[in-house]
C-alpha cells in the first residue's frame, strides 16, 4: 500500500517546479482569522462583516457582569487639552468624533471605548511629556499601535487617553552586515518587511495583520505568527528597546548587539506586557537573510501519532529548511472544502483523518526541492504519510495555503462558533479535541487545527446557535484541562481585557503576584492600559491608596466584565 | 588572479569528504580560553598552570583598592550548622577544608573566597529551606554551578555560604516530538548533550567548559558559546525556569511551551542575572534536531571590509546551514602558528591580513557540501576571498579549529597579556583594534579575533611585562570607545565581581537604576551573591537600613577591589 502511494507521489514529482517567495505563500496564523479579515479589507467585505457580527454576538452572550470606571482617574478638562497642544502639533491632538470612533473601536468591533482624546506624538520626547503629565494628573492612557489585537488590549475601556504611535514610523538604521534593523515603534510590519526585502533581509515575524500592525505593538504583545517555527519568538529576535515609563522616564535599552551580558536584560519585561509597564518607542531587531527557494506540500496522515512522527522526521530530515508545519483534522479540512469557493482537495483519493501542510524555505532551489522530495518519499515508504502532493507552482501553493487559512473563515459560516487558541505539549495537543467531542456527545461540531510545529492548537466548536448549555459544557473545562497539561490559555493573542481574569489558569500564584509587584513598581498610579493584562485584585493596596470604592471596581472570578450595556 | 586561486580551490575540492559531527569540530569560544583550560584538565597541565599564573599576576597588578566584608551579614555559628544538618543529609553539609578550598577558588584561581560552609541540596525544597533560613539570619550566600565563570561570579568574596547545585542533576523529561528538555539545574552541559544526541537532538549551546559547567549556571550567566550564531541566545531557547527567591519562595515558571502569552515573561529576568535575583533550580529548554553533515573551511581575505562582505554573502548563500563564522587577523593567526606545536597554515601561499573560519551544519551531506563549494568558488571569483581550503576529513577540520582555538593559549606565551571581550556592531568591530595599535604606537602587540557572526571581538594586547603605563593607555579608553559605539564591555562573560563597577559603560543610568530596583524588590536583604553584578552604591538605602559602615563598604569609581592582600 505504501509503495503504491509512494509511486503515485513520484509521478506527481516528475515535473518539479520552483516558485519565488511571495506573499500568497504565507499562511494567516495570528490572529486566527482568514487573511481577508485585515483592518483595511474587512470594512469593504460584507461576508466578513457578517462573520464578525456573529462572533461579536457570541461575546456579548458570554459577558454577564460589569466593570465600572475606576473613579480615581481624573476626567479630561480644557487645561489638559491646552497642555497637550502646547507639547504636540495641534493636528496631533485629535478630538474629531469620527477619528475618535476608529481609535475607540477594536478590530473585531467587540470592544468599544469612549475616549475623548487621541494623541499622536512624533517622537520619544513628546511621548515622555504626555506620560509625565498624565501620570501627575492621574489621567489613564491606552497605547495604540495598529489596533489589530483580538483581546481588547489596544482600545480604551472607558475614557482613557489614546496615545497612537502611528506618527513615529521612521526607519533609523539597518546594519547590512548583521541584518540588524532599528526603527521607531509605529513602523507598519509590512512596510518594514518591504524595506528589508530590497536589502536582502526579511522581518523574523509575519502576521496576517501585517498591513496594519506596528512593530511596537508586535513587541508589546509578543506577536507569534507564521515564521515562529523557523525564527522563534521576539524574545530571541528583539535586540533592543526604547521604552517610556509611566512617569515619563525614557528607558534606553536600544542596544543593537547580539551579545551583551552586562546586567539584567530588562527589555524582556516589556516584550509581551501589552503596554501595561511602559510604551515602546523604538525597536532594534535581528532580521534573517531573505532566501530564494520556497516549496509547499500537503500530506495525509492516518492518525495523530503519525502527525507527531512526521513532525519529528521533518525536523531531522528537512532540518534547517523547514519553515512551516501546520496540521488540520479531517473535520477542519472538510469544513474548508464545503464553505470556501473554488477550493478543491489536492488529495481527492485520500480520506485520511489528518492533513499536514509543510513549507520549506532555503537558499538553494534544486537542493531544497530534492531534499523535500526525498523526505516525502521516505515518509510514504515508512507509512507515516498515506498520501501527499508537492505544489508545482505558485498557484498550487496558494491553493494549499488557502485550505489551511480558510478554516477559520469557514468555521463561522455554520452558525455559532466558540473559538479557543491554546498552547499545549504536542503529544497532548489533540487530546482536548477528542475530549471535547466526547463531552459534547454529538451536539456540536468540533474541529482541531493549527501550528503543530509550535504546539499551538486552534480549537473551534460549532453549533447552530449560542446557548448557555453548550458554553457551560466548554468552560471552564477547557481552561482547566489546558491548565492540567501545563498549557497556555493564550498561545499568541495575549490577555488584554478579554482574559485578564483568567491568568491563573496558565501562571502560578507566585508568578502572578510577582507580576503585580512589577506593575506596581513601574506604574504605581496604574495609568498605563488599565483594566487589562492583570486583573484589579492584584492592586488593592494601590487602589485603596487612590481612594477608590472597591465594590465598584472589583468583580469576583470567574465572572466576565461587560462594557457594552 | 582570482581565477587562478579559484582553480586552486577547485583542485582542493576534487576529492570532497564527509565527516560526522564530533567534539573536535567544536571551537572553544566561551570562556575565551583554549579547550585544554577546563577545570578537569588544567590542574594536570603545567603549561596551562603557568599561563593561568601569568594572567593572575596581571590581575593582581591591576587591583589596587580594597572592598571590605559587609558587616551587616551574620557570622556562621554552630546553630546554623545544626539547622542545615536538620534540613540536608549530613554529607551534604560540607565543612571539610579541602572541599571548601575547591569551592572557594574560581577556575582561573583569580578569586579566592573564605567560605566555611558548602551546602549541597538535593531538591528544590531543600534550596528553599536554605534560602529562607539564610534570609532570616542575614547569612549571605553564593550559588555555584560548575564554577567555570571568568569574572568571579561563582565563588565567595568573603565567608558567604556556598550553595552548590551539583546534587540536582536529574533529567526530568524530554518531549521527543518538539525536542523540549526539562531537567534540574545541576545537570552538566556535556551530559545533557550526550543524553540528547542519543535521542536525536543537541543542546542549543556548546561551550569549552561543557564538561564541567551546569545548565543552571549557563542560564544564570546567559552563556553564549559556539552555537550562538546558529541557534541564538538562551532568551530564545529557554522555555521555562523554576527559581527559588531570596526569601525561599519557589517561583514556578517551568513552562514547556513554545508559545505562552499570558502575562509578563518573568523568566527572562533570571537569565543572565548571575544568581543575584534567585537560584535557578530547574530548566526547560528547546533542543534542536541533531544534523548529520558538518563541513569546515578556512578562507583568507585581503581586508576587514571583505570579511564583512563574506559574512553577508555567507548568510545569504549558505543561509540556513551556516553554523560558525569566526575571524582572526594575521597577527592572531601568526601567533598561533608560532606558539602551537604541530600546527601549520593550511593556506601557506597566503599572506593575507584576515582569515575566516566557516562551519556549516545541515541535514544532507551531498547538498551541503556542494552548497559550500559553490559558495566558496563564487566568493573567490568575486574577489571577496583571496584563497581558501575546505577540510577534507575530520583531522583537517580539527586543525582548522585548532588554529582558531589556540590563539588565546598562544597569546599568554609572549609575556603579559591584557585581554578584552567586547561586543560591537560588526562594521565598527575592528576599529578598536586599529585604534589601539595607533595608540600603543608599537610598544605592544595587538591582535583581534572572535565570533564575527555574533559581533563578538576578542582583543588581546601583549607586552613583555605588565606596567601601569601600558594599562593607563588601554583603560578606560577601551571601555569609553566601546561605550561610544554602543557596544558591550562584556559580550558573553557577565559582570560578576570583576566588572560590577563598570556596568555604566554599557547600560544607561536609568536602566541601571531600574536593575537596582529589581534587586531590592527580589532580594531586599541583599543576601544573594553579594559584591557582584551591580555595585554597592545602588543599594545605599538598604545598606543604611542594615546599619552598615559605608566608609568600609564603598570604593569610588574607577578603582578596582582587591581581595588578595
Amino acid at each position: 500500500m505504501a509503495t503504491r502511494r509512494a509511486s503515485q507521489l513520484i509521478t506527481s514529482l516528475s515535473s518539479p517546479s520552483r516558485f519565488p517567495i511571495g506573499r500568497c505563500l504565507s499562511a494567516f496564523s495570528s490572529p486566527d482569522l482568514p487573511r481577508e479579515f485585515t483592518p483595511k479589507s474587512w470594512q469593504s467585505n460584507p461576508q466578513c462583516k457578517c462573520s464578525i457580527n456573529k462572533a461579536f454576538s457570541f461575546q456579548r452572550h458570554s459577558f454577564s457582569s460589569k466593570i465600572e470606571r475606576n473613579p480615581s482617574y481624573s476626567l479630561l478638562n480644557s487645561d489638559d487639552i491646552s497642555y497637550f497642544k502646547s507639547v504636540l502639533e495641534e493636528k496631533c491632538v485629535v478630538q474629531d468624533e469620527e477619528r475618535l470612533s476608529v481609535a475607540n473601536t477594536d478590530w473585531l468591533r467587540k470592544y468599544i471605548g469612549s475616549s475623548q482624546l487621541l494623541l499622536l506624538p512624533k517622537n520619544t520626547d513628546e511621548v515622555s511629556k504626555i506620560l509625565s503629565y498624565c501620570n501627575s494628573r492621574l489621567l489613564a492612557v491606552v497605547p495604540q499601535g495598529g489596533n489589530t489585537g483580538l483581546v481588547g488590549g489596544s482600545v480604551p475601556v472607558y475614557d482613557e487617553v489614546v496615545i497612537s504611535l502611528a506618527n513615529m514610523d521612521k526607519i533609523i538604521s539597518l546594519d547590512k552586515v548583521n541584518g540588524i534593523l532599528t526603527c521607531e515603534a509605529g513602523c507598519v510590519l509590512e512596510n518594514l518587511n518591504s524595506f528589508l526585502e530590497n536589502e536582502g533581509f526579511i522581518m523574523p515575524l509575519d502576521l496576517g495583520a501585517k498591513g496594519s500592525c506596528q512593530i511596537g505593538g508586535n513587541v508589546s504583545t509578543n506577536a507569534g505568527g507564521l515564521r515562529f517555527v523557523r525564527y522563534g519568538s521576539l524574545h530571541g529576535n528583539v535586540l533592543g528597546l526604547e521604552v517610556v515609563l509611566a512617569n515619563g522616564t525614557v528607558l534606553d535599552m536600544l542596544g543593537t548587539l547580539r551579545k551583551d551580558n552586562t546586567g539584567y536584560d530588562l527589555k524582556h519585561l516589556f516584550i509581551g506586557s501589552e503596554g501595561s509597564l511602559g510604551i515602546v518607542t523604538k525597536v532594534s531587531i535581528l532580521t534573517p537573510a531573505k532566501l530564494p527557494s520556497v516549496n509547499v506540500a500537503l500530506l495525509a496522515c492516518g492518525d495523530y501519532l503519525s502527525c507527531q512522527k512526521l513532525l519529528v522526521a521533518a525536523k531531522r530530515g528537512l532540518g534547517e529548511i523547514l519553515s512551516a508545519f501546520e496540521f488540520m483534522d479531517s473535520h477542519a479540512i472538510n469544513l474548508a472544502l464545503t464553505h470556501l469557493e473554488g477550493v478543491t482537495n489536492p488529495l481527492p483519493q485520500s480520506e485520511s483523518k489528518f492533513y499536514v501542510l509543510i513549507e520549506t524555505t532555503g537558499s538553494h532551489e534544486a537542493n531544497d526541492k530534492a531534499k523535500l522530495e526525498a523526505f516525502l518519499l521516505h515518509t510514504l515508504e515508512e507509512g507515516v504519510v498515506l498520501d501527499g502532493a508537492i505544489a508545482q507552482d505558485i498557484s498550487q501553493a496558494s491553493t494549499f495555503w488557502r485550505i489551511r487559512e480558510g478554516i477559520s473563515e469557514a468555521s463561522v459560516k455554520e452558525g455559532a462558533c466558540y473559538k479557543y487558541d491554546l498552547s499545549l505539549p504536542v503529544e497532548k495537543l489533540y487530546g482536548i479535541v477528542e475530549e471535547m467531542r466526547l463531552r459534547l456527545d454529538g451536539t456540536a461540531k468540533v474541529i482541531g487545527y493549527g501550528h503543530l510545529g509550535d504546539g499551538n492548537l486552534h480549537l473551534n466548536i460549532m453549533t447552530p446557535e449560542y446557548t448557555d448549555n453548550i458554553l457551560t459544557k466548554i468552560e471552564p473545562f477547557i481552561y482547566e484541562w489546558t491548565s492540567a497539561q501545563r498549557g497556555s490559555i493564550s498561545a499568541e493573542h495575549g490577555l488584554g481585557f478579554m482574559k485578564a481574569d483568567k491568568i491563573h489558569y496558565s501562571k502560578s500564584a507566585e508568578a502572578v503576584k510577582l507580576m503585580g509587584s512589577f506593575k506596581k513598581m513601574l506604574d504605581p498610579k496604574l495609568i498605563l492600559n488599565p483594566y487589562k493584562e492583570l486583573a484589579a485584585p492584584f492592586f488593592t493596596d494601590i487602589i485603596h491608596a487612590l481612594n477608590i470604592s472597591l465594590h465598584l471596581l472589583f468583580i469576583p472570578y470567574p465572572a466576565m466584565p461587560n462594557i457594552f450595556s
